[in-house]
């Protein structure tokens, strides 16, 4: 039966030892006092034993169970109720969030891991409250202050959860054709009339209140994306008091049979005239919207992380205990009937791919973080704007290549089982399943790829980028790294086909969807050449410290550099075709 | 809801077109009374009403219900027994079986086609006929002229059913490891006492009589794979006029849950000292199954291209109809609220990936079709030697990269359709589970790889590469292709890498493992390459009659060879690699 046990030393070294942590956040005054690497640490334990112990052992149970509708209720899997009551005991819900309503206020930096382990002990469970955070995030910056003082403290504590009510069913990517509306009423609410579907965690019977946020067109609103507006609508209404009051009118019409995150209810929501209250101004839903959704597609990134870290070990475990054939260079148990299989190369490459990708994308969530936490709370204008922009540019990134590699990862994991990798009871399957909606939702990885090189590389002509190989080529220039000319060659290549691309971009209108995906995958292999360039640098400079830790970091780094960064070969190949092989045929000739 | 049309206009191109089949069947004697292009339209045609009006329709409920283990015995899925009894009333499972036990002796190239069909049309049901061919294939090769007359007729007709039992707990791909023992009895026939696991249709309600190949070791043989026997152990002992006697000392312990092929039983399968008849020589039968698991491997690599096509077919039509965003290049549908995805580049791409690697995929398999007819059928000993050089070398290629690519097409098929295809009921979530299991059973496309590698290029010093070679060769130079070229510099690019790698395996025992699975890919793209000059050759020659169908073919031919073989530089240099990267860390350090 599959366990989870948090990557606790790899963790600490990331966010130690590779970002040094605890030094930024004592020059940032709103963390300065709330956190140090010691506090850090504190959490990071708790938080192994809460999702290792408490939310781990559920998760086969729930996804054999499922989440089950029952008259217009979702009744969640045996166990989840208990589960999700000690969990919020420790406030885990609004670890991130703002401390003036209640929040513990951690930098992004942490809550990345915590995030990372939630996702590997299980993905359903850990979307009930994702969702929330998300929504606080939202709510945080754009509500009123009546509204923040009302719903906030709730949410953060976890009685109250959100959700986030975009996708209609003939508009998902395309937001311009929602229909649901939004009729002003004489108190200053509005009454929200529509129907939404696949809204995670719409219903469900773990909180006592469920705080949707809903995007609607007010009367006369443009058809665009731009005549959207962004409605808090809670199940329950809250009186004054902050008690709740009457049954808001919304429901849940069903919920979704689905590959995987089976415990997670996947709701349709009918919302029948129901009371909401606007969010930020009107027809700037999209924008407010975002601030969830630019959080939401990190933290699913993470999902993408967290499930192939899930999967890595079992894989592991069973590569070392398997016995199966003979080493080719030789019998390595003499003792026994066969060789454990991680003696194979194949295994190796496979459990290798996992580990690379793996750590490379928990340095990058944690090297995201730390912009985040500088756009957030440093106090030099320049530096907050620096961060913004990188943000914006490696959001896209990190949600698609997480999610891309978490698949493969997970494949992979699968595979390394064999027949037991397809059979339900170890485990694999699940996570392969549970993994691959990553690939969708947030925004399928394909938009993630257009925003990215439409939006944050192609419209600023390029800056964001210059300011990101600008930082990456300062570190291979400055410090001692065994992969500095690696690593140079890798963004140069980038840079070269991104100044290519620039150009087709004027004369060709398809030039960016043509190579959007395969152009994400190029940056996302050269932003985890840099992560494991930075990696490589600090295990070999702390050899002496920790000898084996260091030697297994700088031998998957190598793996990394001989045997994945390679792939941006094709890539480049592939983008440079350019946008002419997709538009050879018609419609009807597909 | 899905349903699925055969590609006839396709499968004839690849079949008439493309390798001209019915010239070299009117010049195989034992073919060329039998079968002619009509005749072989004519089986395709009904092939396409069985399966996609008989099979099809039972797929996604059969993947609901699942098949069903009660107080030992398997009931599938309901209109499973049915549609069977209608399936077998065509004659299907005796295609290309011996015309002297009742077999219709069609060939390969055609029964691809057909194969093809049936995995598309439901991997589940298929698998219940595809172990009976192959364990016909294995009798009919092997066993005494006696159980030939016994046992032939009735699984060619269907009546009875074949499964294939290796596996056991502690011994998948290490067969040598096997416990089942068989002890003589004194009629000359043995007892057979063990237990398998993983037994594709072990148990099931559809057949009257179950045939088990099993490999297990008779008293004081060698505890490698060169102490293994096969032998043939009836569910029903069957009396001498072919009637069924007494039910024979075997049973159905428990059948798997599982990811996917939720509708075929895996079984558990019990041997208490049941009787069973030697088939071949006593400790050869690792061979003798063998002849069946390489026929195994070809359908099972089938399976993949079945899944793919069924994935590109609903893909396909949902892109087609579904109205989101608007195309680049400018509003194309002006009456309706937005333009079908199909004009957006990304889904193109994900498009064009599914149906050049099907196509390509399609072509390949009926070129193995053709070299194992002629390896069968050929009055030329030269002729049939040069093929089997060719089947031994193909074989897992095709079953790995059919399979491989089988998954990633049906990723693809998932991904066009959004939040939609992780919903069950669109059907694109299943075709990936289902596809899943055929990159690990029949030997792992790892061990696939190993093969491919060790055993047939590096053990043989290349030869049969070279001879593969010089037919791809001879083919650039001899024809008019748009793409001699590009394919000349792929073949010579496998070529170089398979020299280097003849070169490291002499000092290196890690080298055939560290590169085997990259290799196999690589050969495979090649292999591709190889199909889609030859169907460009004939589209560019033949596009005055066919004009539309011609350039579709020319345009996706366009995409592979500017978007799908540049992955052969990635993997040629992640090879170069070599396998020291795999080798860093102790198995601990994983």
């Amino acid at each position: 039966m599959p366990e989870y046990n948090a990557p606790l030393r790899d963790m600490r070294f990331v966010l130690h030892e590779v970002f040094d942590a605890a030094a930024l956040w004592a020059r940032l005054p709103a963390l300065a006092e709330l956190v140090d690497a010691d506090t850090a640490d504190a959490i990071l334990e708790e938080a192994a034993k809460v999702t290792g112990m408490l939310i781990a052992p559920l998760n086969r149970s729930g996804d054999e169970q499922g989440a089950q509708w029952v008259a217009g209720e979702v009744h969640t899997p045996d166990g989840f109720r208990e589960a999700y009551a000690t969990y919020i005991e420790g406030g885990w819900v609004g670890l991130s969030g703002n401390p003036a309503y209640g929040g513990m206020g951690m930098p992004k930096m942490l809550a990345v891991a915590f995030e990372e382990m939630l996702y590997a002990a299980g993905s359903s469970f850990a979307l009930y409250s994702a969702l929330s955070s998300g929504a606080c995030l939202a709510i945080d910056a754009h509500a009123s202050e009546e509204l923040k003082n009302r719903y906030l403290p709730p949410m953060y504590q976890g009685r109250w959860a959100g959700s986030m009510c975009l996708t209609e069913a003939h508009a998902g990517t395309d937001l311009g054709l929602l229909r649901t509306r939004a009729e002003p009423r004489a108190d200053g609410s509005y009454a929200i009339s529509g129907s939404k579907i696949f809204i995670t965690g719409g219903e469900q019977d773990l909180t006592e209140n469920i705080v949707h946020l809903v995007l609607a067109k007010l009367p006369g609103a443009s058809a665009s994306s731009k005549g959207l507006s962004l409605f808090l609508v809670p199940k329950w209404l809250v009186n004054a008091d902050g008690s709740l009051g009457a049954r808001n009118a919304l429901s849940c019409g069903s919920i979704e049979h689905k590959m995987g995150i089976k415990a997670s209810a996947t709701c349709v929501m009918n919302f029948d005239g129901a009371q909401g209250w606007l969010i930020g101004e009107a027809n700037k839903g999209l924008a407010a919207m975002f601030t969830m959704m630019n959080y939401e597609r990190l933290s699913i990134g993470i999902q993408g992380i967290g499930c192939a870290e899930a999967s890595y070990q079992a894989a592991t475990r069973y590569a070392r205990e398997r016995l199966q054939g003979r080493g080719a260079a030789g019998v390595q148990e003499q003792n026994k009937a066969a060789d454990p299989i991680i003696v194979h190369a194949e295994v190796r490459r496979m459990l290798l791919c996992m580990k690379a990708m793996t750590e490379g994308g928990r340095a990058f969530a944690c090297y995201v973080g730390q912009q985040l936490d500088l756009s957030k709370f440093s106090e030099d204008a320049e530096e907050r704007q620096a961060a913004d922009a990188l943000v914006a540019l490696l959001t896209p990134v990190a949600k698609a290549f997480f999610t891309d590699s978490g698949l493969e990862s997970c494949l992979h994991g699968q595979q390394v089982l064999g027949g037991h990798g397809y059979i339900r009871e170890w485990g694999q399957e699940q996570l392969v399943r549970d993994v691959r909606i990553a690939q969708i939702y947030e925004g399928t990885n394909g938009i993630q790829a257009l925003d990215l090189l439409g939006r944050k590389v192609v419209s600023n002509g390029g800056a964001a980028l210059r300011q990101f190989a600008a930082e990456v080529r300062h570190f291979a220039h400055q410090h001692e790294t065994p992969y500095g000319s690696e690593l140079i060659t890798a963004l140069e290549r980038l840079e070269a086909i991104s100044g290519w691309l620039l150009d087709q971009a004027k004369e060709d209108p398809h030039a960016i969807g043509a190579a959007a995906v395969d152009y994400l995958h190029l940056f996302g292999y050269v932003a985890y050449a840099y992560m494991w360039a930075r990696m490589a640098a600090v295990a070999e400079a702390r050899r002496a410290e920790d000898e084996a830790f260091s030697a297994g970091k700088l031998a998957t780094a190598a793996f990394y550099f001989a045997r994945l960064l390679p792939r941006s070969l094709s890539l480049e190949a592939s983008i440079r075709a350019g946008s002419a092989p997709l538009y050879g045929l018609d419609a009807e000739q597909f």
